[in-house]
């Protein structure tokens, strides 16, 4: 079917070109002896004017009829601006309507009104507007850009399969009976990183993959069951390496999807650090207000909340925001002393404002002018600063500012507003964390992390203080990416399984052939899994992972368009050797 | 860690360049003062001598260590003609040894003696093996072309549901169960048809997907429960641009991977005329040996056996090897006779030699001299030539006569030596055939394939005759693709549905919201999905699927490695709502 061009690339250069072109009617107008069709394929939108030579040929047509239409290119009288090919239309000569369309159930454009929930069900029609379109390409492009840049370095592809072990660390599996043996079960991987281990100890030595990933997980609005991951493993590699592999990546993403450079080198911050002083492994590096802890000038205080905080082990904390003051009234005040306390727990906010070189606000008061002095020097306030102060625990306290310099920033516009990338890499995350619910210590990121060399010792007398080889990368507050430099040794394997209280048996039952691999000359490697849906988010400008994947589900795991899941057919189930559990009897 | 090059990539050229290596000790050879390893990486195996200096520091090193070796390139003096690098060798300096390794369960070499199930049950040392590792590095390159030609001629590569709805219409379904809706059931898909048609749908115009599909079916030597495709779709194109896009495809792939021209447009023949020519629809066209239809010689036949065939509407079919009558003794004519009554339900197998003008064979006396003129005649036949002769049901004969061209082809060395890639497209396949088992017609591709216009009225008058724009790729005897023009067209997509005796109602229930989506402005559309391992088959010159898929499964569907499927808790299942059946109560 002939077309000389896509719709959406004509300019005023092409006034006078004869075209063909293709496309969905986006819009018809009658202006009696004009007919205006706004033309939309693939590449955009296009103005076809059809005079009376034509006007009878579109008569019949509606929104969505397909048409191939030819005509001459010539410059509007009247601009359209907020088109890009607003310059010019085409004049047609001839219009053949391709196929035809009933009235179309939802909205289809940009900026459509119509709900989510429906535009789901008609996802195939949702996906016309040009801004899923544009998004859709995007994605392509990125996995382009990384494929490309990976294969020059010498990574190799490697398919990993979708029907897998069943290895309950972690969320949940999503499960696949076999047909064959009846009782057992396929289950999809999480992510592929025991196989892309294995392809290490295999020799590949340089593996990636854009892979598809599955948990079973109650979803949250950037969730969904199933995603993408640019998976990443490299031999013979430490930290070093794989950053540099890693910022490469993303500098040529950046530069070839959005023109931006970024800088050659990331900011690293051990987590630690990165916890005191942003109050969260995902720090947003846009703006500064960072976190300070100011316990010190409280050792001998009078104030007892204070006192109280640092005699148990707490830590007394604050917030400085400059020029802030006069925003916030006792009442925005209240708000945020709201949002500490039911959101994590808080105590109580405290705060300090300054004004003509004197401190007010809600501990002023109890605090001796020593103390406010010190307070004023430490955090240089100027006239007119906010100080926010919390008392608590060390965690509450962190996690508490953090949020709160989170949603003042947002509040107060300290994002500086245009394309600004602000990469950070966190590094040595705790191993361990311990489970209150399950009463033992797990792993923070996955079992197969490396500790610390010089914290080996301490994974039995204080897993607590165990630091390891893990590290995300953060990029303006959100995760793209975990890592980790890997165990390559049986028995420090061994010896982390312990640590999580997997018995002997239990780790062989469930990773015994992995545990075997690490017999056979394993090389020491290491690598990333990067979240491609965050990432395309990011570089789309959308909150909405549904943005970004092309048949998404809803939050509650429903595919509107097909509904599925759905029931099947008894038969289906026999084969499978499973039947559907009686609910009563459970 | 430090390495300045790959093993494999050292030659004579760098003699006197020191280097450091990485890699897995493949061989050891001690020979008192000096020590010989071959040392193996991805690219390749070097061998490195350590002298009086250095045999010290390898004295414990045995194979699969692994070593970090720093020396000089130096000549050998016995070249190893076998060894890409065997000019040269590495003057060990020193020698670090950076992880150990058991003695290892399997043979790892190419000529490996390890039986395929213990290769498998230590499949990450099987990979170690050079020819494998090659096949996954071949594997990458072609996704890599085909993702750079088919993005540079527009397409975009959108990623479709693993987790889908189940259609059961074709193969079994893999099933999934859904833990939020107890009871209903996701499906792994077969292939992304639907979700690729509905792009189409959706406008996205050029779409494909390296796509991994699922089919629950009792496994063949080349088949995997799982494996990918090359998906490709596109709007506004008939068979003309889709083959032209595939032929641009597998020039590109067979340029950049064997150096290898193919021709500018593959060859085309119709179903009908290939099942007459060929008896198959995927020919091997690296020798010739047609079938002739002699059928039309022996209307007036005396000869019982050809009367019968010819009156009953059957054929006489003829194969004709030359010079090879000299080549099948009496015995050997019998196993040929044992392989198509055996294999086809033949009822007979009669030939001719010809020897000084003179025919002779098991129907030499039968026929008239007349007719064995014309047959002479019809066949060109020469002094030595064989010619096999089948009179049955047509086919019956096709099938036989496709199934001996082949085997004598192998027999007697037909097929040239050295590469040699002859693509045929078979076109017009039959839309329908008819289910014996079912008793009713099914779809011979799949029911969104669109029939030839001009058969369009006999889909329910005449059902067995109706010929599809289906079709697919052929190379040397395998089938590398398949694909059709869709319908576009609703009413036609629900006779179609009707026509293999789906209801209004079932169609619904199984398909309705592909049915409503082409209410909304459906383009024309077609597509094919290429087989890749099959693709990677050929281009490795393997015919084990096995050696071209990282974890494969065994033929029964079992990943010998990580012992999968397996049994899972209790607990998983109760989230699921599901049991296993008890055995006893079916």
């Amino acid at each position: 079917m002939e077309r000389t061009c896509g719709n959406g690339t004509l300019r005023a250069a092409d006034a006078g070109r004869k075209v063909t072109l293709i496309g969905w009617t986006a819009k018809r107008r009658n202006l009696g002896s004009l007919v205006f069709i706004d033309l939309r394929d693939r590449s955009g939108i296009v103005q076809v004017t059809c005079d009376e030579n034509t006007a009878e040929q579109v008569k019949d047509v509606r929104n969505e009829y397909i048409l191939q239409v030819t005509g001459t290119v010539q410059m509007r009288k009247d601009a359209n601006p907020k088109m890009a090919t607003g310059e010019i239309e085409v004049l047609a000569e001839n219009v053949k309507i391709i196929n035809r369309a009933e009235t179309v159930p939802i909205n289809i454009s940009d900026s459509t009104d119509t709900n989510e929930d429906t535009r789901l069900k008609y996802r195939y029609l949702d996906l016309r507007r040009p801004v899923l379109q544009n998004n859709m390409i995007l994605r392509h492009k990125v996995c382009m850009i990384a494929r490309n840049v990976l294969d020059g370095e010498g990574f190799v592809e490697v398919e990993t399969p979708i029907l897998a072990r069943s290895t309950p660390e972690g969320a949940r599996d999503y499960l696949v009976p076999s047909r064959i043996y009846n009782g057992k079960f396929w289950a999809l991987p999480q992510s592929p990183q025991i196989y892309k281990q294995l392809l290490m100890i295999a020799g590949m030595e340089k593996y990636f993959q854009i892979a598809r990933c599955f948990r079973d997980e109650d979803l949250r609005a950037d969730r969904q069951p199933e995603f993408t991951q640019i998976d990443i493993e490299m031999s013979f590699a430490d930290e070093d390496t794989i950053f540099g592999v890693v910022e490469n990546l993303m500098k040529e993403i950046f530069r070839g999807i959005r023109g931006y450079k970024l800088e050659d080198h990331f900011l690293r911050i051990p987590y630690e650090e990165c916890m005191a002083r942003f109050g969260t492994d995902k720090p947003d590096l846009r703006f500064g207000n960072e976190i300070e802890d100011i316990t010190d000038l409280f050792a001998d205080t009078e104030f007892q909340v204070f006192r109280a905080a640092a005699d148990q082990g707490g830590e007394i904390g604050a917030l400085k925001f400059s020029n802030t003051a006069d925003k916030y009234s006792r009442k925005g005040l209240d708000k945020l002393q709201d949002f500490v306390k039911h959101g994590f727990k808080c105590k109580a906010l405290a705060y300090l404002k300054m004004d003509k070189g004197v401190l007010s606000g809600s501990v002023a008061k109890p605090l001796s002018e020593e103390e406010k002095a010190a307070v004023i020097e430490r955090l240089s306030m100027q006239d007119n600063d906010l100080v926010l102060l919390i008392a608590d625990k060390k965690s509450i306290v962190r996690q508490a500012l953090g949020a709160l310099r989170v949603r003042i920033a947002h509040e107060q516009n300290l994002i500086p507003a245009g394309e600004n990338y602000r990469f950070l890499w966190v590094t040595d995350f705790p191993m361990f964390e311990y489970s209150e619910e399950e009463n033992r210590w797990v792993a923070s990121h996955h079992p197969f992390t490396a500790p610390k060399e010089e914290d080996i010792d301490k994974l039995f007398s204080d897993p607590g203080n165990v630091s390891s080889r893990a590290y995300d990368l953060v990029l303006n507050g959100y995760e793209l990416l975990s890592g980790s430099i890997r165990i390559h040794d049986q028995d420090l394997q061994e010896k982390v399984f312990e640590a999580i209280g997997l018995t002997m048996e239990q780790a062989k039952e469930r990773f015994g052939f992995f545990l075997e691999a690490f017999r056979y000359g394993t090389p020491p490697h290491g690598g990333v899994g990067i979240g491609l849906e965050r990432l395309i988010m990011v570089l789309a400008g959308t909150e909405n992972i549904r943005d970004v994947v092309a048949f998404p589900t809803t939050n509650s795991s429903l595919d509107l368009m097909s509904d599925a899941p759905n029931f099947v057919d008894q038969q289906q189930l026999d084969v499978l050797g499973i039947e559907i559990a009686d609910k009563d009897k459970q």
